[in-house]
């Protein structure tokens, strides 16, 4: 059995470009008692990927030049010799970027039924909602009557941030780079949007449409959006540090915020979090997001590219700005 | 009666200067019913009170042009129509930088009787050591074999921070201006002492000073040691922010840390905290430290300048590395 893969050919030097990414074709062994044969459907494309390319440590392993990529997929099973994954069973994994693999079913999950498509394990259902959930519940701790800012709120965990700080009874606050995405989150009943592209100062712009000041802030995109929220935090404030995509793709380093004193001015907290490290909550969350799937009361939004020969495109698309909720490749094997 | 008292003549641009300040002499009206006249025997200058001279919304009211500055001071009753403050109680207060004055009693506090000079509970026992114990218990949890970092580990605060890190069992590297005082904390037993001063790299330097990483970072200086220690901890540590002494006679913004990305990457937990807010642990903490003291576990340190015309000389001092310890002022009026 021929598969096809995208390896990493090159680290990236700043924005990650086609070059960086090389398809393959690798031959399947026949699969063994114990194993099983996938066919991804879909996989996902995520911000965090960038950090998998630098060689360094940090909470997961770089990536291997000349090996494939990984991230998160669903596929179905086409042939099996493992009593717990039958042909026909979808399964959710971290071997993205590959049309075909073998597995002995080590870190694979089997998919519930759900009218949804499976595609939404990958987003609202799976890690950034998941991610979403754990840093307003678990990190931040919003409340209702708060005012919660998020930045890349149209993103994969963004759009499910405000919709979640939203049905949470706060009000939402949240930074978009575009009007198109603006006026979509409006729509989602967001208080006040900001397209930050067409304002000239982040800072007035956030305390124009947030004069109550910030509670808590939802940190996707670090730099001038970080300083933004240091000068609007209320006191006692929140920062749950999700993501700072604005320095994925930096060369040099750049200099954070010089108005870190409001961490003691205002008596912030500002924490990292990692959701994997929070995933035995997974169970609470799917069963609450299922009835607000359900309910209408959260929309799941994803973009979609076709063919894992866009994959690269779809994942170069992320820092672009190119997907409105989740980026995620249909594979069409 | 005639007090002398020390106004804010202006507000410093950058490090402050002799001509910020302006001795005055006020008439003091005759004690009424309910009063009490103080004659303050010592008087706290503090970091803290820098950020009181810019005119800004923050935790504290800004000092005004004209006014007589404000500060922790012990002083002694000398004259009293009131029950609960009779002639010879020693007082604490926040009226500082002034020779004497009348009170009702309003946020005053009798000291309790102690072998200990008063002018400790301007130090180890009072504001500075409450701090020291506030950061390292309520807000980094500091455990048993971890490793806590301190910087300006030689100040008020910093020195009681270090010894209070080894009597919880962890172990102590310190940051420091001088070799002197990083001999002295040697001498009390914190495990590697770097002098900032002398190292080209800091970051390198403290790596060198704790291969292990670091759990716990008491922050009082900011910048390059906020960067320092982002390089070096470990996955989950906690950052006390106490103070960023650096930053505080900046007249132009300053940078922050390029490498903020490390909240994401180790799960960071950075938070900031003022000292008053926890106040009501008061007495658990004066019960400890005062067992402390008694047994010589803790060393209570502290450099005296002579007068309150010198004040501003010792507020200065502070910025320029003066002090060993507590800066404190003993008035001779």
């Amino acid at each position: 059995m021929n598969a096809q893969q995208i390896v990493l050919a090159s680290r990236p030097e700043g924005m990650p470009t086609a070059d960086n990414f090389t398809p393959q074709s690798v031959e399947l062994p026949p699969i063994k008692p114990g194993e099983f044969l996938v066919k991804n459907l879909w996989m996902s494309v995520d911000p965090y990927m960038r950090g998998r390319m630098i060689d360094r440590k940090s909470y997961i392993a770089p990536f291997a030049i000349g090996a494939p990529l990984e991230g998160g997929a669903i596929g179905e099973v086409i042939e099996s010799q493992h009593p717990d994954f039958p042909v026909g069973t979808k399964v959710s994994s971290m071997l993205g970027w590959r049309s075909h693999y073998v597995s002995d079913g080590t870190e694979h999950t089997a998919l519930p039924q759900t009218p949804l498509s499976e595609s939404h394990f990958l987003g609202v259902m799976g890690m950034p909602g998941m991610t979403a959930w754990t840093g307003l519940n678990r990190i931040a701790k919003l409340q209702a009557g708060e005012t919660l800012f998020v930045s890349a709120a149209s993103g994969a965990v963004g759009s499910v941030a405000c919709q979640l700080g939203l049905l949470m009874g706060a009000k939402v606050v949240a930074s978009v780079g575009s009007d198109e995405k603006a006026q979509h989150l409006k729509s989602l009943g967001v208080d006040a949007v900001i397209n930050y592209k067409s304002v000239d100062n982040l800072s007035e712009a956030l305390k124009h449409a947030a004069p109550q000041g910030i509670d808590v802030y939802f940190e996707n995109v670090g730099g001038d959006h970080l300083a933004a929220s240091l000068d609007n935090m209320n006191d006692h404030g929140r920062i749950a540090v999700c993501g700072m995509i604005a320095q994925y793709n930096d060369t040099a380093p750049t200099p954070g915020p010089s108005n870190l004193a409001n961490i003691i001015i205002k008596k912030l907290k500002v924490e990292g979090f990692i959701v994997f490290e929070h995933w035995q909550h997974y169970p609470e969350f799917a069963k609450q997001m299922g009835q607000w799937l359900a309910s209408g009361q959260v929309k799941a939004e994803q973009t979609i590219y076709q063919g894992l020969d866009n994959a690269a495109e779809a994942f170069i698309g992320l820092f672009q700005g190119k997907n409105k909720g989740k980026m995620v490749v249909q594979l069409n094997n």
